[in-house]
């Protein structure tokens, strides 16, 4: 249930209606929109009464939500979220492009790749230094060493960071070095880490699990929301399906479907897609297309040498070309004048 | 096994050379390219000895195939595959639009979609005159009657028409009123319909079935090239994933694939690929994005009271939409001057 | 919509029913049951209305029909199927095992086979006369000359046969040979021969589609009953996902809901299902375990020099071993003095 | 690679060859099987070189390990694993069957639920105290006061508990309490909680996850085993497929793989696999059939009134069937005499 306040309503008529909401046993979450404030009711078991809220002083509407999820749906919040990160910003209107090594593997690796994609056109590095990786034995990642080259890579380049966070003993960590957090595939319905990154005071992007319905994605997504924090962006990167000429089959559907459900941002990860380096700048170019808010894609400068991933690390000059073929796509549907879109 | 001929190689040489194929009990199968001629050598059980060729006036190289397909591979035949429909080119450097109703319902309901999507700009007209259903007791198409509208449509429209056939039963009359044979979905591998399209006057479209590997779906083809029909183009429809919020999950990655691996052009079908018309244009932008060399969209002008899958039929508002928007996106990587590409 | 007559209905009653149903444009099935019959209305487009038959004389009840499917369902046909081939009968209440080669090499090799299969239990001999093969250039079986050797078969051993159609063009030939009709996974949509397969005079196996939902599977079988032919088995052989382990998932839960809503019998293929020898014993057992009607199983005295699916064939002394672990599963349910069933 | 020593092999012996892996950088790690000690080297990176340690007194042989498994390998440990909990037995020779219901409601259900499956021949009793849960707003469990609640159920029945642990945070906690520690399906990659699990000193049941390969699978095993825990069972529950007639298609193709590649007993889990009560015992009885080493069930004696999962419940009397129907199943392979096993 959202009860809609007027355009009018009081600081204190508000604090009216989230008295009566708790005093039922809720949990009432007000939620900002553009020109009034929605408060939404969660944590009840079956339907909520309507009538004792209609009644109200500043109140205009309750709205039944229809959809499991409350907090991450386009009926709770109209608006588009968008995500302020430095001087980038990522959502609706944006197209944002995220860039790096699949791991963090020394300082020097790291900066050659960020000017590379920085001079490309990329706007946020990403990198890992946390890995999850199949085998106990594979390369787990720098750890903190890798946290303290990306927060080096941003001094350097300006550019904001991403990197994965993988469980409750390292967020803080994590959290105190990067600009994004970002919760891996396998760990989509790590139901106390998404608990722990609802506490958390920097954006998160979520990526969808390789079998995960897009109704369990959001219920992800609702879970850090309901902790308090909004700023959370989904991330596709393919599903697993029976083919096998690409690691993940890329499920473009889901744009649509999150951008007509959901306020929140959603990017596209090609690389874990594909898991080839030839079907990255198709995808890349597909997913824009299909009104993708950005892409978050692997690149090396020696994709042979790579300690994970290199077979689908694209090289320099490939991105360079990625980004001004997906910049020139975005700029059809947002011109400056409006003519298209 | 390819015997590759000599630019300069004479008629003479290549008949020995096919004498030569046909004396070890193979069927050779001269191949024209851009400036050469290269000879499949087809039905050899186990690898083929190059020593005796490589001897032979007139003949340049002997390349073994690595792939189980030949014919339709891009080893065996390196250009790109120009498909001439009427005044149509379908392949490498075109984009072709094909348009229409799921099925054909009457003359009026065909022709009045027929100078919609006509207007829009499309170049094809697509309708089904014998529909494969799941349920015997849902509508099964005009039949004939269908194709008749179909011949009418193309008369007064000027529009080439593409329509499916189901059987060996009715295949002569499927070719005989249609410039474009339909291979579905579930009959990607209905060989004796296949080995009837390879007998065929008239290109042909092979969807890929619903769980085929791109391998699979190219051995199908191949069925087609080997009977002597070299018109063939494929078409992505999707396939089936544990997904829900759409009919089947597009696999994009299909495209770079085929694309690198045959000479055939590629079309993508939106529509039976989404199941919902809030997906088409997206998809299809989002298929042009990625090189597709066409697409085959549905169009019904009363969607609602379509006897077949009306809920993915784009409203002729849409269909303008979409053609003027995938246009624009094709445009960025084919300009009249060649800059971007 | 089923109208259900009276147990003392007399056919004067019966054929007026029959009257009133096709008078409204609807075709009339009747359908005879354990001490009544039933009469299926087919064909009607939308709902049908009760009123006008429940006041004829002779009728008890008018059943709604809420699935998709008809004459396969067991509202319409309360009683189990059985199926009567020669001496054997395949359906509830029996274990059925069918066992050969995947193809017909040479009269020497299906004799050889065909004996020692025999010898363990088998009481249906299998083998392809006519493949299906993916690709144009493998070995397409031996056709008419391998539907010859398995009339041999019969006669030498008395066992009926078992073999795949693959079309129209050859389906009298095929027909006319052997005792049970195949029809492939790939042709399960196949409907023109479905069709065909509903005026045969011979039972029908009807295997599963490699990405085909039981509602699918069953009204593939609708088709069948629909042309006449009632006595229809289906065979779960398998479904493709991401799994690599084998060659298909088999989907053993599909035996429970083929029962509860058909009343057709259910075989299963293990050897398509596994695609590797050392699967099929275990899932042969699970199978029969969970009530499968029978089990059709490859067997090849010489697998290492089996022209087709070597790999997933039994050698003879496991196809011993598999025959006395099934049965003995089976009696555990089907005891003779009726104790734990 | 293993370095196996010979039978008469003395600890010094071992423990010079355990020093020479270590002066080179590896890891040792000695595994006692049936007379004989293998030692396991682990974290190299590339392969190693045999020569020095053949040559070392005691020393039998060096094998090379060709899976990207180690410690779960039969290749490493050729003999079963058998995992006691209390009285109980896990592993090849015995049937364990643990029930309960999906989560721990109150003291007076686990109660009633535990008697009723202990006289119907449950060895363990299973519930959940902490539940993941796809939506945030659904039941969580009754946390520690669920954990009690299982103390009172094994103190009062004598049946070990096993419940799922969740989380880093309440790792201790739930070790404290129960008997066999649970690693759901959506933490089956979660590396830090399996990097815990290998410290616990309980044994640990790992769910497969809903996508996960089956080397996947056994490398997230790889993880629990190299902290140093061994006795861990894996547990079967089905994978997403395309199907919608069950919650998720149960492979039992898993059983003869895990039992071949592994030496860690598989259980099933044929409620969640299901997701529907009536296929519950069909699944059970294939998977006994198939050489699983133990089955999961749900009860529940009021499903309707469940606060999770209450559809795929089995009710008590349909358990008693359950375990009279596998164990006949499982004695026919089993037998005292041994004569058909």
């Amino acid at each position: 249930m959202l009860i809609v306040m007027n355009k009018q309503a009081t600081p204190e008529q508000i604090e009216s209606v989230v008295t009566e909401i708790e005093k039922r046993g809720y949990v009432a979450r007000p939620i900002p929109g553009g020109d009034r404030i929605t408060i939404g009711i969660l944590h009840n078991q079956g339907p909520v009464d309507a009538a004792p809220f209609l009644g109200m002083p500043g109140v205009s509407d309750a709205i039944s939500v229809t959809k499991p999820y409350k907090l991450v749906s386009r009926e709770c919040k109209p608006d588009d979220t968008l995500i302020q990160v430095g001087d980038v910003v990522i959502g609706n209107g944006h197209l944002t492009i995220m860039a790096g090594p699949c791991a963090i593997e020394s300082e020097s690796q790291a900066l050659t790749i960020a000017r590379h994609v920085k001079a490309a056109g990329a706007q946020i590095f990403r990198g890992g230094a946390f890995k999850p990786r199949t085998s106990p034995y594979s390369f787990q990642g720098l750890g903190e060493k890798g946290l303290e080259i990306l927060a080096k890579v941003r001094e350097e380049t300006g550019m904001p960071v991403i990197t994965e966070v993988m469980d409750d003993e390292t967020f803080d960590l994590v959290e105190s070095y990067t600009d994004i957090i970002q919760i891996g595939t396998r760990n989509m319905q790590n139901f106390s880490l998404l608990r722990r990154a609802g506490k958390a005071q920097k954006p998160v992007m979520l990526k969808r699990g390789m079998a995960a319905t897009i109704e369990e994605w959001l219920m992800a997504a609702e879970y850090i929301l309901e902790g308090g924090n909004t700023d959370v962006m989904l991330c596709e990167r393919g599903v697993r399906t029976f083919v096998s000429h690409s690691r993940n089959t890329l499920d473009l559907s889901s744009i649509p479907v999150v951008r007509k459900q959901s306020h929140l941002p959603i990017i596209v990860d090609p690389s874990h897609a594909a898991g080839r380096r030839d079907q990255v700048i198709p995808l890349s170019r597909a997913s824009v297309a299909a009104e993708a808010h950005g892409l978050m894609v692997e690149v090396h400068h020696e994709p042979d040498k790579a300690l994970s991933d290199g077979a689908q690390s694209l090289y320099p000059e490939q991105f360079v070309r990625l980004c001004r073929e997906v910049h020139a796509i975005f700029d059809i549907f947002h011109p400056a004048d409006g003519e298209l879109a």
